[in-house]
């Protein structure tokens, strides 16, 4: 059955799964000490103008989220985020496991509202039992958000700058990274995103790797021991190479850029197919994940024809889904959902 | 200078302190095995009438949150509290320190929204992604809350009841719990507390102790090997008869309750003078701790005089303070305060 | 370079690589909720014997211990192991990030010495401080051990009784499980590994896969909520079908055993030609991994010829090396090896 | 009856008791912020000949090392301790509970045996996969031992240097500090541990106190926020006086080096009168723990008229005992000794 149930839903981009291929029998040095790992972090450095930068190669995206959080925070600080974040909501506790208290803003479409931490932090640093209270060490934004929104290049400019004055930190949770750059809406540059934040992910498993995320500080500013943290919250790969041979395919040629455009592309006919037949979208998402609203019975229809997911309820006869595009998002597929709705 | 700063200003009840003078001679077992921890834990079981009640004895208020939590909840559950409860903002993250997440409700006066939580746990439990996310594992009630007010005994019966259908705990921080009970507002009898919730805490620091407080598990629900939890927590005295003597003189002729009932009587009597005065509470407290807007000169003039805490921002003039009584607070305070205002 | 570095030099066994390019297109459901990660585990359960296990797949194998252990563990407990054993040195710690102890013991050749943990429990229980100290909750086992040295079924009996006795668990440690069910010194079957502890990991990533572990609880002791707990300790994979295709193919026609059987061959040849040229081995491995003695000069002089490991210091002139053997280890290498010994 | 069981047997020094009483009703700050806590604590920086020291007050012992321990270490780091330290296994893993492995060796007496550590050390930075390993970053030494044994000054230097030179720092255990520093065969003054470590711990539970330790950081290494770090750790007591007037009564005067000099004195009577009846020393021990081998039935019979504790089996007839002194160990617990013996 064909699927828009999220970006994960098929394997491999086949030019990652080629590589992978070509590789398979070369023997390789462990735990990321292969040619192809070094060679995916140069190549994610160029591509993101960052030719001083420390790349981590890390699984799962929960996982790099925990990795990158937990290894930068002081213990006695916490992370700032939407509600609606994944750190917040859907990553089953993994930041408190560590230790971290997550900071939670009520937003609007996913984002973290500006003013409302702004005001939190002047009143933090004016209340005289600050020390009783949690740190906050570090600014989280999802890029695109978990609802496909965006922030603009003055948005991430005016975080970055609070940051900076309450000497803390502002981390990008790439997961769908090339998604968002390849938005119409989006005005922020590959070349940018270096000096518009302290740290940020590429994410590889929604964008056609199997698995696979990056870290990537751009300032000399990784952890100390990077390897030995990794290690010790079990997120080291003993055949890193598979990591590294996926993110080098991925940078090789634009690939990476070329998925997020192609995601974008079809993404849009989505919605507007929704929008050409009248239905109502739950709110209007830039990026490669579309949130409509469905009348309970068209949903179970149309269930029986395509793959689709769940998102929320909405009143007693409607529900919230998410269509979401990805590399393997097809003309076959836009057919059939023009077909069917 | 006459405070009215905490209800942890002055040291021990004259009482209390007779206690530990008159046996601090007698040798005896540490860790709480000592005859005062034993009659203690006695006393207060048959204070709430729990005669089969476990009885954890323990110093300050964040440990005691943070040991009764933390080893009461499962690795993958959290905890639900009010945005303003104790545990989620004046614990410096002592909760997420152990593992767990605060999920946190916004509510009115210091108390947990009921139909907030209900819709929440409703829409958790039909949620098909709700293995992704923290299961709720208790509830916590502050009683009085952290500004003031009190919980009825419908409410905890609803909170109870809520529990049980999701298969949550309720768990009561009675840090001033005599406070609450002696109050005219409240309708619950110490006899009720061990049917309204599943666990409890018994505050003594902030009731006449030097240190110490109690955690009562009235139905057989202690944690295993709660010693060695304690003792992992840091949180063995090796004195235990510190707070077991302490605990022992609090219960015996109704001392605790007398000092609930006297800080009470002294708080009305200090809510009672601002009124009459003209002065606006910032919210009309039943309980030892009185709210007051304060206009920002006022407050100047009036912190020469008396020690109270600043509490919040107000307005661009106008500052919210606290005034708390205690087992200390007596006829001259008083007085002095209505010679000043 | 031909390389006997590890038994993870090599990428996947082409059988498990062609049916990742066999399924690569399929839409499935994520976080292990696809058809080959159902089918993975009933294959693995048929093999072991055990056809109403639970079966959780997962990535890498420190990651595995930290989540079999972190989420079987009580907080106050802690895992008897070996001072050699991989949880021990070789995680970087990943067993105390979650809290507990790693209680050692010295033995030798890399095994548990079972007399001295004997002993230990026997004084554990008659010690009336026993409750300031960490309970042993587990005991760990590596088979085979880091060392490549096996414990016999008799010696699994003991240690299985052992904790039975004392209210523990018994965890093997299967990252080259496969080796191990394959040397000829073993008389442990398959299907007995089920009734000679109480869980135990298959290992993927040494056997042929590209990453993937299980841990296999053959009688319903799988904790609760683990989907919730493996993606709180960030170990769960949106493409859980990258692990269950490969455990698929792994236990498709035996594969799995295959590849074991291959190893400990190669493992005989490359021992029996380092023996027949006069080489040391500073210990008698039966399975596939071997550790000779070389002069430092010879160790210089064969590691521009071949890849292999340094392990440890020996004297001033000798050093401890390992060769391994995996899937890829073929004649070429065996010839390679011949010419240079 | 009367009782060696341990230095912590009876109540607060009378000295103590009486700066207790008679403060007790003046109101002071919450949480440190009260006079005797500023006060106590440039007494002890003076007593320590460290002016420019930071000093926090904490309750308890295990607590006390948790807090210094965990606020010092990186994530990734461990502390070495002698396989017999308290923060091995009589803090019922405390110390891992926050994250951090103890990195044990086997000792003598109790007594860290700095060859092993430092060639384990040599070996560590010497070893290409370290970085899979906890990095050592703190030793732990007990001064006295849970032994009461005693490191020279030399011992401290050797040990002090070795820290320096690997990039770690020396944390005492002064639990007993008075009777170490007392002892005739301690050559280390009060003046010199400053000089001799990085930063140390003044027991005050075991020398006089109800409760109350010290962490003294000579040399401006206090963790930051420490408030807060303790806070989270539940270790911040709201009537931070409890400890601060201990301490200050105990540091006016000379009254704590006063304790342990009687301490010794009592040991010392009570060592020769066993050994003056010809009972074996289980060690011979220079400060306030005797260690004595007692015949099965002698035991008994003795415990019905005096109090002391099992310390460990020795043989099939008989136990080890200890005999401990402290501020209240009288002419009146000697004489019934002679007589009893």
């Amino acid at each position: 059955m064909i699927s828009f149930a999220s970006d994960y839903v098929a394997g491999a981009h086949p030019t990652v799964l080629a590589k992978l291929i070509e590789t398979n029998r070369e023997p390789m040095g462990g735990y990321g000490d292969d040619p192809y790992s070094v060679s995916a972090k140069e190549k994610i450095k160029q591509s993101f103008s960052c030719p001083d930068a420390d790349v981590v190669l890390l699984t799962g995206g929960t996982q790099t989220n925990q990795v990158a959080i937990s290894t930068y925070l002081q213990s006695y600080e916490g992370v700032i985020a939407a509600r609606t974040g994944h750190i917040s909501i859907h990553e089953a506790g993994a930041i408190e496991y560590t230790g971290h208290k997550v900071l939670e803003f009520d937003g609007e479409n996913g984002k973290l509202p500006f003013s409302a931490v702004e005001s939190y932090l002047r009143a933090f640093y004016a209340d005289p039992t600050r020390e009783h209270q949690v740190r906050p060490g570090l600014i989280y934004l999802s890029f695109p958000t978990e609802y496909g929104t965006l922030y603009s290049k003055a948005e991430l400019k005016a975080f970055h700058e609070l940051c900076a004055k309450y000497e803390m930190k502002l981390f990008l949770d790439g997961a769908r990274l090339a998604y968002g750059l390849s938005s119409p809406q989006n005005d922020v540059l590959p070349d940018e995103l270096q000096s518009l934040c302290d740290f940020f992910t590429v994410g590889g498993t929604k964008i056609g790797a199997l698995c696979g995320e990056a870290i990537v500080y751009p300032h000399h500013s990784i952890p100390p021991h990077m390897l030995s943290q990794v290690k010790q919250r079990g997120a080291l790969l003993a055949k890193g190479r598979l990591v590294g041979v996926q993110f080098d395919a991925l940078f090789t040629d634009g690939l990476y850029f070329e998925i997020g455009r192609h995601g974008i592309e079809m993404a849009e006919r989505i919605k507007q197919l929704f929008l050409d037949r009248g239905y109502k979208l739950f709110m209007d998402s830039p990026t490669n994940q579309q949130f409509i609203i469905l009348e309970n019975k068209k949903m179970e229809e149309l269930s029986k024809e395509v793959d689709f997911v769940w998102w929320d309820f909405y009143d007693e006869t409607h529900t919230v889904v998410r269509f979401a595009s990805g590399w393997s998002t097809d003309e076959e597929a836009i057919a059939l959902l023009e077909r069917i709705l």
